[in-house]
């Protein structure tokens, strides 16, 4: 690897045979050399999991021209960490996470594993963005998505990320993309949440579903609203969840 | 269960086994009924993550006056939003999570489980609290938190807490306790964070280790701080992680 072009750390949550990795790999090869880090297995749902209680792997998956592949036996974030203590050469300039097979908008930025990976490099102090399009497929075509990663990929590595804040941007899918908005994530809980059964021996068990209630579908100011217009949404996510506005109130509350 | 009496959810990361859990249960079972669903094992570091590509399965655990302890095969989230799902009578008037074998201070808060539980209730619309001991223990001493547990936990049902924000407190181990500050979480960052073994084989693996580094030992109003005096700290938490003060300056980096 050419230690003066700029590094460019990738992970996911889908895992490293997942073809939204290869695609975000695609896009931005020709901005830098390419470490790429991915969860050996499928780990959608894992949010900011670390692996605690047992060893990690590392596996070498590939090796071309300016782009290396690995594989990691845990999680998006143990593979952002693990990448960062034992594969990356150099500091990288920037990390991306996905592109996703799946939507991260609304509030589903709290369970996301691409959002944990982006957020990871964010506390480490390198600027991170999370790509996903909204098409869980494994065939989803991510064509559309290509100038809109180049373009807010080179935008962030011109002119950075203020601290501690990484960026969400979710792509719709099976349309052409009218363009991009800069919004917040909008408000909202998940109904209907799981499907209940009975297994052959007449015990139940239970299997995670449910849909997005959005509670401000009509607010021009959220990613649920753009997304269902055939935008791009960047929602700009930062990692400390203290809420500092409330401080005041809860003083007086236990005081 | 006395429907005219409050009903208290408790989950916790450390599972149903822990200690914690029920120190937690013992605390406040004078102030309402209680629900505990608990991780069937361990989870700690779990953050968000959801069990989405797998089954889950309930157990009864025990039940006694006001009191009924369940498992779930899952994570500390899958716990709540399937005890809101399946277990609960009612709606629950709060929800509390931990006690935690450990601490959450500082940036631990999104890898952590029993916040991550705290979190899920949070959005759910429910007044919530994670409560977390700065001691790994199993055998580790909670007597000194219950008065703290049971004065937060009062003044919440009373007061509420604002829409979308729950509390991560934390309590100094091994000493009494000073008194207790609301205050941030400590800006910082993980050192040192893999120890690197070779297996018989002669392959390398790798533990999650590491400390946290403060990047403002000196800040009074930071939870590291204060849990370095023997205080208990208390940190207003919110779910939706939009940077919403971003917005202007990303809007000019993407225009």
């Amino acid at each position: 690897m050419d230690s003066n072009r700029p590094l460019i750390l990738i992970s996911n949550d889908d895992g490293v045979e997942a073809p939204g990795l290869y695609h975000l790999i695609d896009c931005v090869k020709d901005y830098g050399d390419i470490i790429a880090v991915a969860p050996a297995a499928p780990h959608s749902g894992m949010s900011s999991a670390i692996t605690v209680n047992a060893p990690l792997r590392i596996k070498a998956i590939s090796e071309e021209e300016g782009v290396k592949v690995y594989s990691v036996s845990g999680t998006p974030v143990d593979c952002v960490k693990l990448g960062l203590h034992a594969l990356v050469p150099r500091r990288p300039d920037i990390m991306l996470s996905g592109v996703n097979h799946g939507s991260n908008s609304g509030n589903s930025v709290i369970y996301s594993g691409t959002m944990g990976a982006a957020l990871e490099a964010c506390m480490a102090g390198i600027p991170a963005i999370g790509y996903s399009l909204l098409h869980h497929s494994l065939a989803a075509d991510f064509s559309e998505t290509t100038p809109y990663i180049r373009r807010i990929t080179q935008a962030v590595m011109a002119g950075g990320l203020e601290k501690g804040v990484c960026l969400n941007v979710n792509f719709p899918s099976r349309c052409a993309i009218e363009g991009m908005k800069v919004v917040k994530a909008a408000k909202g809980f998940w109904t209907e949440e799981y499907q209940e059964y009975t297994d052959p021996h007449g015990k139940p068990f239970y299997w995670l579903t449910g849909r997005f209630h959005n509670l401000e579908p009509d607010n021009p100011d959220t990613d649920e609203y753009w997304l269902n217009r055939h935008y791009a949404s960047v929602v700009p996510v930062r990692a400390d969840q203290t809420a500092a506005d409330c401080l005041p109130a809860l003083t007086a509350l236990l005081g």
